[in-house]
């Protein structure tokens, strides 16, 4: 079961520029700046109610958000819910005929485990599925 | 104050396909279909959590999810905020340096008042301002 949207993924070229940008816009300021090596990001986090206002610059020229820039333009790059229990939802999804971006839920930002479904499968829109990571 | 996002909008092609799709996605059925005729749109919802999926067909040829559409594809276009006061945060935002892209609150689906922002003015992302209207 989707539980809410965690996040809403924005693609910025410049970080910095769009933290104060971001600022102005929801009338408050990040809370706060994390870099996802793997995924060649660094993100900054706006909370706005219960969902958060993700902020994505690409770090490197294998960055898929420098890709989308390029391709897209600066915008909303994907849509992130929150989600008991990863696996299962993963199972369920591919069994609908959902085209899952990875077979194992991969470590991503803010402390979650997280799974992305291909646009094809999904009316164009990049969805994340994403579960809190508890500590045992 | 952005209270919280009311929904996000997603233009699709179809939206009885589109329905279907995000039924499976979400698990769970749209909620209600409404024409929207003054922006040439049938819009669909679905509930998330506080925040609603807002599936869009355009319905003419001057729709402007058309031509989205025609322009990017099927995908994610817009964000909308809750506020309290939409006048307030108009004045706010217009002296903040956003453009609005009206002048004064127009009527949208789901018993609103609404006004975009121009997508130059942050960083690419369409956004909407949303307030409940309360029947006096």
């Amino acid at each position: 079961m989707f539980e809410k949207p965690e996040h809403i993924g924005i693609a910025v070229q410049n970080l910095e520029q769009a933290n104060a940008l971001f600022a102005k816009l929801l009338g408050k300021a990040h809370y706060k700046i994390e870099a996802v090596v793997s995924e060649h990001v660094l993100t900054s986090f706006f909370q706005v109610g219960e969902t958060k206002i993700e902020l994505l610059e690409g770090t490197s020229e294998e960055s898929p958000i420098r890709k989308f820039i390029e391709k897209k333009g600066q915008g909303i790059h994907h849509i992130a819910f929150e989600v008991a229990d990863i696996e299962a939802e993963m199972q369920r999804l591919a069994a609908e005929g959902f085209v899952l971006l990875n077979e194992k839920p991969k470590r991503g930002a803010d402390n979650k485990l997280i799974c992305f479904l291909h646009p094809k499968s999904t009316a164009g829109v990049l969805i994340e599925l994403c579960q809190e990571i508890r500590e045992a």
